[in-house]
């Protein structure tokens, strides 16, 4: 089997001219949007699903979206001025570029289907069931793949009840998303990825906490926030209010917060089922919902600052779910007691992974080493080989996958993963979502008022936050860019620019404009989606319409002797440090008490 | 070459989620339901010809339906809530499940056109040419397959000219579709299978009659006969004449009859061809001579209780060709003197089998052996090598293949049956045809005045014949389940109740509701529909619209040294015991002939 794409055009975004493909070929009936034979009202998230529904067939014959020779695809009321499927289609196919055929048609063979998807797909040999490769390395109990924080809970877990246990780090470093860096000004740390605990409810972190003897600062909330809207004025509004742009919008608002919470709070929390919920996208739910626009546009924020994902773009199931497993769309996004964004670490959060590293066995973690094959014999108790980029083999009875799920594309697998895995690791994505730490001589905001917090519906920053430490003269708000305006901030490659940007935003919702540029002393950031090793993305990955419903069961489910932990298999706190801690206590479980069945 | 479905929802009737192929594919151009350049006006016969017009293409290179790998179908004016091609597209595929797209146009190439079908088929590896294997089991100047009646009288005209012969028979008995079975309660046979014949103009049958020394039941037409009406009373009429539901039905019904009638008598017996009529269903025939629905219902009869068919799957050459063989349609209809249900055997039909097999040389026929293979090296003049399933090589110089037209395609031919004879092969299907001989304690109809024959519109049977032999004390309604609302009738699996639902209908229409059911003493049937060696059915299998046209040639032409015979080859009499041993004699003749030629 092999493809080779004839590109004529070099700005398609998702098709090639033609490709050629060798060897067997799967041939896909047309696709419809539906879910649990329901075609949800709105296209895009009929599209979400017809792509969801040709990437169980393609995930059935062992093949991904990679292998895809051809596909054609039909439109009911084709609207070349707004055409809804490009984007969706374009992130389908991550790049690859088969050939492609748009095809309006009057109707299709159900009056409710809008769109429906064929396609041809090369069927990639089927892996030689090869015999375990003989180890290079010697055994040992579990292999970690990962020192994240959730790796580092599981190895704690699995060493703790007298198992062998050795992790592989891909980074030369600990902490995977907990990740702190000095600022050069000497004025403290600054946390590039996770930042937020509270202690209350995340109890996995506060003990952590404790034990790494670290200093919690609490969020400021004192003061007012601000709110700029697309086209209109900035409106000002105490903290824990609901900003009246108008009475009728602020009461709309009110709605939308409460249908969302109650809808949430229905949910299971571990076991989220409700195929009509999962059929549609967030944004589709609040228009079935008759959702005011305005209020449209503020829920649009919360994916977007959440997971970096436009509204479009993630299943309104997922979401909420994902809102659940903190506690409710209310306290995710509270910056109070008991809220997810409470309580910040003075050293700086990579210290919770540093802690639990430094009471592992010496040499339990080896750094620079990525997995790039796990081997398993068919059938249980012979465990599994994992073989890394360096050529090492070490055997292993049972292995802890603790890498974000869109890194497990990386890893080769013999044999391949279900199909209701491959199709849940193809589904699982990060949205856009980029921190920006803009360090200032004084805190301006709280001298004029306000805490720091800013919503924007413009952009390019979403959210402001104080990320402040008075104690250490640091004086920072952390500017949120995510989803479409953030990658759009992105594009400009000119990291003072980039800057520049977000200064020049600041000065206009604070209504003085050469303010924070004057008060600037430097900015510190990491752009996640550039490195591979976390996956493209932070904080958690997410998934389109219908994922949850048709494979949702393979999320935790071990795959032979191998084990998935990583903050978004959580049943509580996903996208969190709490989420990653308790899954890896999870995964130590699920392995200890397998070993131990299997020892009897 | 392979194929493998991937089936996602188990109640899909003609498509898989999913096809994967190897190996070489062939990809077809849209086939349009023409004939001859011209498309039918109805929908229904433009699927039928847009299927025959792929499946020409297909056997042309050596594939068959089976190897359909994805199936694109263009609808022109879908309507959802009637979609005509589901039916013909999943007889046409057999049980094999493609991928399948419909896609809704709202035009095509050319104006008339209202479907086009394309098609990727995987292509067959061709068969190696391979030497004919060593016969295990000496030579025979001629090998018959089939000790049907047709196999029997062409293995005897063959022996009578001085040949040496072999049948070999599926079976453990002679006379295929000739089956006598003694009633349980003692009271003399019924036959199973074919029943009447005449003695004016079944030259060959009078000729069996005579020799096999058996007594002839005329058939009672006496009395009154009675039409059920769709929805609406029954209707009484004396036999031979019109049922006058109102005089307009009955002037209509009899114009049809006479257009039917006209029709059929302009074609040629052996070599119709009239691709105007081949192109249509009889259905969309009538429909286009502006026959009233009434008219059309009781032609819907004809078709159901001839053939098994609806009107909607039968060519209208076809049908109406299959009514000139037996002299017209009013002559194939009838029930008196030269009419095709004029006599019944007292014995048995099947008695005329064992009359011929009887004046075989002894061990002549051998049983319960099937043909697995027929192998010819190309050229003359070399015979053929017939390969039975229990592993037998028998050299031949000449094979007559003796059994009904859908068993062939059970048998693999080396080199490959050319295009013509194989789309035939594939094409040929019977309908749906079962009779059930209801005894009873009198004849009760008799004595209320009724000769016994009924129509109904309404169903589960669609005629009643009486099948008495008073002189052995028994007395029989024979119910015709035939057609759509015989398959119903057929999803019973429990005979009891099938039973009670034909003596419920019978008290309807004799409206004595409780009186068949006092009387009834046993029944006795047979399901020819799941026999194979019977190839699914009976009396006579028959073509969808356009075949006749494309490959009727194919259907008496010998193939290398094979010949074939079988009553729907006959000229005249197709599908009754008269064709088939006039196809017998012919056979034998062909093959007498050329080898006379071949050892001159």
């Amino acid at each position: 089997m092999s493809l080779k794409s004839l590109v004529t055009d070099p700005a398609a975004a998702y098709h090639a001219a033609g490709v050629i493909s060798t060897g067997p070929l799967l041939h896909i009936s047309g696709q419809p949007g539906t879910l649990a034979g329901q075609a949800p009202s709105d296209g895009l998230s009929q599209i979400h699903l017809a792509l969801l529904n040709l990437h169980r067939v393609i995930a059935a014959a062992g093949a991904s979206p990679r292998d895809i020779v051809s596909l054609t695809l039909y439109v009911v009321n084709y609207d070349a001025a707004n055409r809804l499927h490009p984007k969706p289609l374009q992130t389908f196919l991550a790049g690859h570029l088969p050939a492609v055929t748009v095809v309006p048609v009057p109707v299709l063979a159900v009056p409710d289907w809008r769109y429906e998807i064929a396609a041809t797909v090369a069927v990639p040999s089927p892996a030689v069931p090869a015999s375990l490769p003989a180890p290079t390395d010697g055994e040992v109990d579990v292999l970690v793949i990962g020192a994240g924080l959730s790796g580092l809970a599981a190895a704690e877990s699995v060493i703790q009840s007298g198992l062998s246990c050795l992790i592989l780090e891909g980074r030369d470093r600990v902490g995977g998303k907990t990740w702190t860096q000095p600022l050069p000004s000497g004025t403290g740390v600054v946390d590039l990825g996770a930042a937020w605990i509270n202690d209350t409810n995340q109890t996995e972190m506060i003990s952590l906490a404790r034990r790494a003897g670290v200093e919690l600062i609490e969020q400021n909330t004192t003061g007012n926030c601000l709110l700029e809207q697309a086209d209109g004025p900035t409106v000002l509004f105490p903290y824990g209010q609901t900003p009246c742009i108008t009475p009728q919008a602020q009461s709309e608002l009110d709605s939308v917060r409460e249908m969302c919470e109650a809808d949430c709070q229905a949910l299971s929390c571990s076991d989220p089922a409700d195929p009509a919920l999962d059929s549609r996208s967030f944004d589709a739910y609040l228009q079935s919902r008759n959702v005011s626009p305005a209020a449209r546009a503020t829920a649009a924020v919360w994916t977007r600052a959440m997971l970096g994902h436009e509204p479009t773009d993630v299943s309104a199931l997922y979401f909420l779910n994902y809102c659940r497993s903190g506690g409710g769309l209310i306290q995710m996004r509270s910056d109070r007691r008991h809220g997810a964004q409470y309580l910040r670490v003075r050293e700086g959060t990579q210290r919770f992974s540093q802690a639990i590293a430094a009471d592992l066995p010496a040499d339990t973690i080896q750094f620079n080493e990525r997995v790039a094959a796990i081997r398993q014999r068919p059938g249980t108790g012979t465990g599994a080989v994992v073989v890394s980029r360096s050529g090492r083999a070490i055997h292993a009875q049972t292995v802890i996958c603790a890498i974000p799920t869109p890194v497990i594309k990386s890893i080769r697998f013999d044999p391949a993963l279900p199909p209701k895995k491959q199709l849940l690791v193809d589904s699982f994505r990060y949205g856009y979502y980029t921190k920006v730490m803009l360090v200032f001589r004084s805190a301006w905001w709280v001298a004029r008022g306000y805490c720091g917090l800013v919503q924007s519906f413009r952009g390019p920053a979403s959210i402001y936050r104080d990320t402040s430490s008075p104690r250490d003269g640091k004086y920072v708000l952390t500017a949120f860019l995510a989803g479409e305006s953030g990658r759009q901030w992105a594009q400009e490659k000119e990291v003072r620019l980039r800057e520049q940007t977000l200064l020049t935003q600041l000065g206009q919702i604070y209504n003085e404009p050469d303010l924070p540029a004057r008060e600037f002393v430097e900015a510190l950031g990491h752009e996640w989606c550039e490195e591979e090793l976390a996956g493209g993305g932070c904080p958690c990955p997410a998934l389109p319409p219908g994922v949850l419903t048709l494979a949702g069961e393979a999320l935790r489910q071990p795959v032979g002797n191998v084990h998935f932990v990583g903050t978004e298999t959580a049943a509580e706190w996903k996208g969190y440090m709490e989420g990653a801690v308790r899954s890896g206590r999870r995964g130590a479980r699920e392995v200890v008490q397998g070993l131990n069945r299997s020892r009897l």
